[in-house]
């Protein structure tokens, strides 16, 4: 399973204000964990920085690590999430993952980080 | 008419959160029941998942029993939401239904599933 | 002058939702009462049903009839927002009216119909 | 000098109602008075109209009258504000200019009328 | 590194009026830091003048003058806005900076100008 | 039925070249003879001039002439051929007659003006 | 399986002339034979008519024909090849079957008529 | 008249190469020698250059100079491709002039330079 | 490396005619032999058949079987065109690979199946 | 000024048939000679290999080597095409440089490699 290990950060260079960072990966795929197919993705990955910014090679590396795992929409973009958020403490982020059509069907998976758990 | 005992669900992976899950399915299509001339639609599904997910693949067959059924653009959106909102009692959901252009006219038909009646 | 009388209804198929219908008819066409040239315009009809539903085919008819008609964009669109609210009582209902170019011009107006008269 | 008596008036054919009008030119064009040069814009004019609504062929001989006027970007957009206010005396008025492409930028200067004058 | 020296202002034309302006730049250009390659992005400037408004040439000079600089995206960014709040006390500043897509990725920073310092 | 007399003519400003002219008209409507709803097409004139070239307004005044007309596509394409290539005795003239879709079909029919009959 | 017999044509209005008629459906659909799952196409027939054309209500019902039928889209688009060139007899006929996406693939198949066999 | 002394030339850098130089100039505006209303258009000269390449700002200014000047498209057409000529005496010289839509209709002329008279 | 083996055939429904048969793939994966890093392509097939047509689920197999290969863009376009060349004995057969953007690039590799050798 | 010796080559893999490669760059960036302003182009190598194909990244370096080079556009394709044509010898070659907008034009030159000088 991609290990959060990957991400590397670097410091804020304005932490002094809110600003929106928003880096949108064009190449994300996966494999289907019932029928083995290949599934594809556009990720978008938006957050106000804390005190660390994600860097951009490390990025693309962690999301290569989903290649060859068999992981739902659901799930992934939720990991996704989970990582990004433990990684760089953000103040706000949000993950928008776009699954390419399959079945007649294209998907959209929405989630937002939150250091509070909620129900 | 498409029964909704066709609907599967799975466990939602992340009920700790309320994340926005949004399937577009582009290949609807019925049959109006005044001239018997079939008619398209792009159906979205848009919901916040409670206990359970709706399962993609019979999503996409209760979706194929509307093929030859006769059924209005009003009603047929609305019975997809009555539909999904009782399978899935989610947190909260949407249907837009884009129908395509019959006679000079496109037509777009969103309804909200809500468990509270209204008038 | 286009007869509100040719728009028929039909029962509103679920009456205890407050869903939106929208109709985009393509192919209006009336006249400019200035210089008799013919204008074209998109014509989106967006309400939330009360008892009854437009009838698609009347509608259409019900546009045909301003073919040959001379009326300013202004007024056509009050005309049309005035019509469909009469026939319908909708719980909202919104007319948007894009004319297309004329003179390096295109126009958009757009009207909400209101139970309550204003100033 | 552009000169606003160009702009002619007719009666508002639903003063009982608040609608929008809008109306875009696609042809405008004036001259930077640094270099000389043309500058091309698409101008929108939207507004709810007050007693009166604006003529459409007097607004685009109102349009034409720039055409070798030499004007800054934000005094053009300024001006035409406030000439269209004065005619009008709208109950909004919104003027949305979109200046092509020049030295690698392109530019939107908008502004509001309004009674009220500010600072 | 781009001097802040180079942007000239003009005075606004209309200060007694809050309206928007927002300058477009398609060619923007720098180095990135790590690699040495070139990254390009559009950069959009969007604020409300205070008494002074930017001069759109010597924009484009302050602009080219990171050609070669090496810089990361989301420190351009808020050089940008820093340089430009300083230079124009504006009302109001938005910067959002388009970064071409790199190795998968494109990008988007958005910073707001304000003149109180935060945390 | 639209008189090929309304077509006006001018001298050709470069009989000496072979040179392409093509004149798109975007608003043409005629009706259905079989049930009386209105037709949309964009008819494209393309023409090598002889001694004469068609005059703008009076082409547009007798594409108008078609309003009210009950035509069938393909002989609506081939009158309008027939008559232009009578009013002009062009070098080569081609008419393109592209016909919005109307129950599922879009259609373009297209035909070129000859002096030498065929068959 | 669809009925040729369904077929209906009308004199061609202008015999002497080599014209070309294009009629392109929006909305055939077939099943696949395979799985069962519908297969989406939108079809053109590009044609120059012999002592007749397909009149076009008749051939937007001999296309519905196929809806429910079971069939591969290269044996499709040569049924109805063989079908409209044995009831039109035309001069010259193609059919351009442009299959909507299945599994990462879109497909299309042409097929042209001739009298001559082949191979 | 716009004076063909404005163009100015440099020597062609690769003489000994038959290549294709493709110039389209997109704020070309001249007025209607009937009506006095403005007229746009996009004007592509593409040539193969003999001893001379035309320099790209006396190109621009060239344009520039029909702004005020009344003329038919067709003669506008032939002027800008008989001035081209003269000037560069090209291998081979296209102007396509690409009039913005007037009264409903676009227009598109073609002219190519030779130095055989024809006719 | 893909095992053409698992390409699978059925038979020509219509050998005695010459038509087009074009499978498009979008979502092709291998890997870039120096880097490691993923490659994204679009895949076109097109070809007339011989006695036999390729099954569409066996090629898109045969295609996700490049998924972790190392291999140039060359490289895979022309194995393509051979094995299928192989398979198919077509009459005809194109390989056209479009590869996704990398390091500011994009790149089309097409070639021809022939059995004749060439120098 | 770029040098060619930048460029590296790897043997054609398929050096038995004639295929087509085409790389497109999307970041080309030069000087202009006269004003010192920055000029944008896409660049697309179209091309036949002999014995050698062109390596992607050497290719980058390559281009972006004329980065600070003050060039007209004419003669920066015009030493693409000698340098590429130098390096590879190529069966055939074909540059497309299209030069972005400035001063209201963009411009497109295309040049084809041969080994026989012209005039």
């Amino acid at each position: 399973m991609a290990d959060p290990k990957i991400l590397e950060t670097f410091p804020n260079p304005a932490p002094q204000r809110d600003y929106v960072i928003e880096h949108t990966h064009h190449e994300f795929t996966s494999v289907c964990p019932m029928t083995g197919h290949p599934d594809f993705a556009t990720i978008t990955v938006r957050y106000v920085a804390g005190k660390n910014c994600v860097e951009l090679k490390s990025l693309k590396l962690y999301f290569h690590a989903f290649r060859n795992e068999g992981i739902f929409f659901e799930a992934a973009t939720n990991k996704i999430c989970d990582d990004l958020g433990t990684a760089l403490k953000p103040r706000s982020l949000t993950i928008i993952a776009n699954w390419k059509a399959r079945g007649g069907f294209s998907s959209v998976v929405t989630a937002e980080y939150s250091t509070k758990k909620k129900r």
